[in-house]
């Protein structure tokens, strides 16, 4: 499938709303982060989340549109969200996540972008140039690369309560 | 975590209503079938789960409970999705899913489960014997199974629309 602007803003229009429906009645003993930095659980990926609105797509997005004389995009932490407010709760996460994202998608709408815009690149600090096309794709498949992580994190609880099935359940090897 | 009813009921509860916010406005870009029966797209996922609540689950099950002589679960057709009706939409697969599935909540939750029936078996025809804990378990597991693969099956759309980005997206690998 080509890229498509506004094929891509349906998933990330979509992305609060789904996490949201599956999380938010969710006992903490699907969802509670452990502190482990390496081993996310749902409530530090919606973290992750919200961190990557705020200091990700849209800044980046915004680095290329400017074509300065240094295009390289700022550093991002992918520990970010270990810096976020203590206290917060789930509840506090998805509601954030929900409004960051509608506000950066306002954001993007605004830009009217057409292709030229689309084409001009801006340097990603690990792999060089890189398009404002390929950054908004990439924004599109890392919502969906960490659906795919809160649903596998999720099952793993269940890794030795299917008993034999675990064998036929390729999300649990 | 150990297996818990209510907090498998939990997660049961909310699948249809996630993949019903992540899929319900999107294209049919992202979501139709192919008609292949071996790379399932998010309209046959859909399908596959209605079918496993039909065929599934709580028929599965009731011959646990039944306790006959003959405990062997009948046979699952795992393209059963694809003699699903002519004509039916997303929209319609996706309310069809909420219904069944709402309706297999209230079964399970009518049979008021205690310990010991949990503990009783029933035969699977390829490995044997099985519990009613683990069938419950396995429910809740395929449900972020295919969720899962739902993810990665629209990630893939967008495989080259990343560019450079794809050897750090692991969902496209």
């Amino acid at each position: 499938m080509k890229f498509d602007l506004e094929r891509s803003i349906e998933v990330l229009s979509a992305t609060p709303a789904a996490v949201r429906a599956l999380l938010g009645d969710l006992s903490g003993d699907w969802t509670a982060s452990t502190g482990d930095r390496d081993n996310w659980e749902p409530f530090d990926i919606i973290g992750h989340y919200i961190y990557a609105e705020e200091a990700d797509w849209i800044p980046r997005a915004k680095v290329i549109l400017a074509q300065a004389d240094d295009r390289t995009f700022p550093p991002f932490d992918r520990y970010g969200q270990f810096a976020r407010p203590n206290g917060e709760s789930l509840a506090d996460r998805l509601d954030e996540f929900a409004r960051i994202r509608n506000e950066n998608i306002e954001i993007l709408r605004s830009w009217e972008l057409v292709d030229e815009e689309l084409e001009l690149k801006g340097i990603h600090p690990q792999f060089g140039e890189v398009s404002l096309r390929e950054l908004i794709a990439t924004w599109v498949v890392h919502d969906l690369t960490h659906l795919r992580q809160i649903s596998t994190v999720m099952a793993k609880r269940y890794d030795e309560a299917v008993g034999p099935w675990k064998e036929y359940l390729s999300i649990l090897n």
